[in-house]
């Protein structure tokens, strides 16, 4: 039990090579030694006319002296070590779930879901013949005898500086030594005596922000989470000015490689140290990041992903040594990065399917993951399809008057009252929301960010204070101070000056809200385009990735024409979808070659090869949109023929302030 | 012709095709696209009733434009390119030499031999399918595909620091390129365009010298050799005393090697230019050392060969990137280590195996490598033993009173008048021997070096100054003013004051006989051992390897006792034979596959475990020998039962003085 697997043994069969022979896969370091208590099972008592098993005390051996030592030192709790116990006779066994080999942890995502723990990298512990006069063999032919004869692992490698520290691991453990292993190939580290512990780090490289997971490679758990501005921000904010620095600057490509090598190191360093471990102790890491991301990290000069056709050097998933990268970890660390999929789609595009396996749920799903660039990803269970459009840095506050990143101080939020067309808006790092015309609370406005403008833009829509063509209506400048048209020129007032940390007005300007307009028709133009290819007209559920889908409201999002007419239940934000992937291809080998299943699967859409993008580009430009009806949004928001406000059903308005 | 192979192929077959068809490798690195030139063959014109052809020119197709555009660039004197020419009826073509695939070269060693070149890299050039939009796969997928395509490589993968070298090669070679693969597997080196070259190293890391020679990898032509001192030496002359030095000071491993590493690199760089490459072409090397040397260089603590039971980390062949070495060649240069025996016999023993090939050889060799440990090697087409035997210093000039390394100075031939006992020496910088008692001729002597010390110490024996237990004899002194007794000291004044760069005289001391005794005493019991577990009387040849063998004097080795007796003419040195070794496992990977059958089934025999040898030690003190008859020296040197001094045959003495 729990795995129901039944079958006859010869009597005197330890529990352990018993639950092999039924293919039970049992925890064990020690390899049946005794002494690593990983293999700890119940024995179940009594009749099961179930099973058809009668189980008695007496059907197993008695505990052995090291099993009993063993108890004393760790108390069994009345379990038994499988590898010490004898069947005598017929029993019913238990394996708890924390002695099953492959232990399951579960997948935060839209949906959760459980995973096998199966990493690249683990433990065994051996015993070696000790070198001895007369028998020529090198250290390292002895340990591979050791690790063929007690583990069956057989055309094994070391690496080259792990084979510097053999020979005295191997004496400091008095030949009994832990080794950590890589996909049954290479030995990667060299433990004297019984060792514990084998850990991995699960690396997201955003242009915005760089996160590093560090595991448990036994558990599945994460022991520490650090995440650190990616230093190359400084070089230019979208991935286009990073091309263009390098393209510039004869030593660009190689300071922005060290420096995104040296913010990984230290993200490892803190990680390492909040956990108790050394950074040494990590022996295997998984990178994803968009395809300039990857390219720098890797050393490649991005510069082709600049200019048609967007070639990458490699879309393949590629393995190397950490030392390679100047990764100071284990001196052996094996990375790992996910495959890429096409010019401007990345492998944290593949991480985000890895994670919201868009294959693995019934309907469509359609999964956004907005950046600089948009990148769109369509899937059922029969196909999956992604592009990348070009939005724009407007989503991330650039490019808006009054923009800037998410940090203390924005605005990240927005309410307009549809009777007094005034403003509420809530700050990052204050809790309550102020209304902008009373005196300030305490923390003052420095900006807007992205989910901000979206929210501001949908309001003023709902507000009617724009028409569906984004247009500042002059007749609503009547009603409200704070709308001041002049000529082309308009702008709503959003924080007085009094709640400006400038003590300037915080405005949204008319070409504030084309930017959005122009940037929410891109991604919606690129749903579309894959919407038309994969033959559908709607989708069954939206899945807003990344840490801008996290802050954004699915109404608003979905009053703006951000996204198609959905369940607005359906609509859930996953954050960092992206380095979740990662995670599970560090803990899962099967995961990594799911990553390349579906990197190699999926249908990339080229949206500049479109001829219908452009058309839907422009369709798409109109609030929330010229020719599409959102069935969801009935009733909620101005009719699009009108151009003046109307008031949104009460219980879904009172539902939303009541979500805040 | 000239291989013989005769077969039928369609009409409009072209030559290489019909070649490759008949198991004939024709060279080409551009694949058949008349522009290298390599696969250049004649065609013969004439009846030949021999084969049965009438070879007319009309049965071979016109030359092509771009034969033609070759020929006027390059001139084809009246040959073809095979990859133009189309077979239209009977043939008959030769492949000259440079054509062939598989070029030969002719291995300098005892025996001279020929070796097919066929090395670990090689070049292939490929035409890549340009990027283009709507085709997302990376240039490396391209390029991959095109080498299955055009070269039947599959599974391919790239060292990842080549993938950032790939775009930019592929577009300064407008989507044409030249690949550097080594073994089928990996690719080393992309190279823009159309690029002929590809170069390797071959290094013997001595306890002393560090030798390297830089072939051309396509012909097997070696095109620099450049050697410099070991800079270990200045922490210990012998390897004991290096591996005390590493006990002692903590960094003592770390600054060895960066020593070492260091040496590396600069034989690297003047080899290369006097190649007229760089260091950075160089895309393989392939080294050997002995155990010790081997261990420090890939940065592994030697201490466990300082004490019984002498473990080596791994007595395996060793590949690995030179980078991970700190190797300043191409960024992905492979090196390979060739394997090692046992804990005193290493890759250079396998080097001087592979170079002189005893299991090739009639008869039974016997090799001798004479160091601080003098390694014996003895075998036939049967069976190879090898055995290491704890020689001491004494034969490299250490622990002799007047001793010094070879260097310009040392006296390295000497000879004593049998009448007169007065003696004449050759100086190491000198062409002239000088008559020691007479005024100095220019150069004076600064001390003896190990070749001069085995030859004194032979004429000492054979002028009867000293019997064949190696004293002095007193009724000598009478006769010469040269030997002086006192109690147990006694010594032999070989230079006096006035040809001595140090204004005293240079002797030889009745303890410098002593060491040197001790030592031919255990090269002597070593070979007996290896001889008895052969059981074998007498060996039918003898190879002194090493710079040490090339000095030393069949004649006064065998008078020694040194070597077994054996025919004078059959006593051969050869040199540095290790690093021919390695100059072949460089050529060949076949030769590397032999070192690994070499290394694993030669027979280790371990002196310290042999009862006998001590008493073998003890029976071979004697000059030359207690027990064992030396047939082939019979007439020329004194009835060991007297003590008497006795002439030489006149016949041989003038034949090896004309030899000088």
């Amino acid at each position: 039990m729990p795995s129901g697997r039944k079958g006859k043994v010869a009597a005197g069969t330890n529990l352990l090579e018993a639950a092999r022979e039924l293919g039970v896969e049992l925890e064990s370091i020690c390899g049946g030694r005794q002494t690593c208590g990983k293999c700890q099972v119940i024995i179940e008592q009594g009749s099961f006319s179930k099973h058809g098993i009668v189980s008695q005390p007496e059907h197993i051996s008695a505990p052995t002296p090291l099993e009993q030592e063993y108890d004393r030192e760790h108390s069994l709790q009345g379990r038994r070590l499988a590898c010490a116990a004898e069947i005598l006779d017929d029993l019913l066994v238990t394996v708890p779930e924390e002695s099953q080999a492959h232990k399951q942890v579960i997948a935060k995502a839209a949906t959760e879901r459980v995973i096998e723990v199966d990493p690249a990298v683990k433990q065994a512990y051996v015993e070696v013949q000790p070198a001895k006069l007369g028998d020529p063999r090198g250290d390292w032919e002895r340990l591979a005898q050791a690790l063929e004869e007690q583990w069956q692992l057989t055309a094994l490698e070391i690496d080259p500086q792990t084979l510097t520290t053999l020979q005295t691991a191997l004496r400091e453990g008095d030949f009994a030594v832990t080794v950590t292993i890589w996909q049954g190939k290479e030995v990667l580290r060299v433990q004297p005596g019984y060792q514990e512990g084998v850990y991995g780090l699960a690396v997201d490289v955003g242009s915005t922000t760089v996160v590093a997971h560090l595991c448990d490679l036994r558990t599945g758990e994460v022991l520490a989470t650090q995440s650190a501005m990616n230093p190359q921000v400084r070089f230019g904010e979208d991935l286009m000015s990073r091309i263009s620095y390098i393209n510039s600057e004869p030593q660009g490509l190689t300071r922005m490689n060290r420096q995104i090598i040296q913010t990984l190191n230290q993200l490892a360093e803190k990680a390492a140290e909040r956990a108790g471990i050394s950074p040494g102790d990590i022996t295997d890491m998984v990178v994803v990041g968009n395809t300039v991301m990857h390219h720098i990290l890797l050393g490649i000069d991005p510069a082709q992903l600049g200019v048609a056709p967007f070639a990458l050097a490699t879309f393949s998933e590629v393995d190397m040594k950490a030392r390679d990268l100047g990764l100071n970890l284990n001196p052996a660390c094996r990375v790992h990065t996910l495959p890429l999929i096409a010019g401007h789609v990345g492998a944290d595009n593949v991480g985000v399917m890895l994670a919201e396996s868009p294959r693995e749920h019934a309907g469509i799903s359609l999964i956004v993951d907005v950046g600089t660039n948009a990148e769109i990803i369509l899937g059922d269970q029969e196909q999956v399809l992604v592009a990348s459009s070009p939005t724009g840095p407007a989503f991330e506050g650039a490019q808006i008057t009054h923009g800037q990143r998410a940090a203390p101080g924005a605005i990240e939020r927005v309410r307009i009252d549809p009777q007094t067309l005034e403003p509420s808006v809530k700050i990052i790092g204050m809790e309550d929301w102020i209304e902008t015309g009373s005196p300030p609370p305490g923390m003052k406005a420095t900006g807007i960010c992205g989910s901000g403008i979206i929210e501001a833009v949908a309001e003023l829509f709902l507000a009617g204070i724009i028409n569906s063509r984004g247009h500042f209506l002059p007749e609503t400048a009547e009603r409200s101070a704070r709308l001041e048209i002049d000529g082309t020129a308009a702008a709503y007032t959003l924080v007085d000056a009094q709640n400006s940390a400038s003590g300037s007005t915080i405005t949204i300007t008319q070409n504030d809200i084309r930017a959005i307009q122009l940037a929410k028709a891109a991604l919606y133009a690129g749903t579309k385009l894959l919407m038309d290819h994969r033959g559908i007209q709607h989708v069954d559920r939206v899945i807003l990735a990344g840490a801008f889908g996290t802050f954004i409201d699915p109404f608003h999002a979905m009053v703006l024409g951000l996204i198609p007419d959905c369940d607005l239940e359906q609509v859930i934000a996953v954050g960092n979808a992206a380095g979740d992937g990662a995670r599970l291809a560090l803990l899962n080998m099967a995961q990594r070659r799911k990553a390349v299943q579906l990197a190699r699967s999926t249908t990339y859409v080229e949206t500049p090869l479109e001829k219908t993008f452009q058309d839907e580009f422009v369709a798409a430009l109109n609030i929330p949109h010229s020719d599409h009806t959102f069935p969801h949004l009935a009733g909620l928001i101005p009719e699009p023929s009108l151009d003046k406000p109307r008031r949104r059903k009460k219980s879904l308005r009172s539902k939303i302030t009541a979500d805040r």
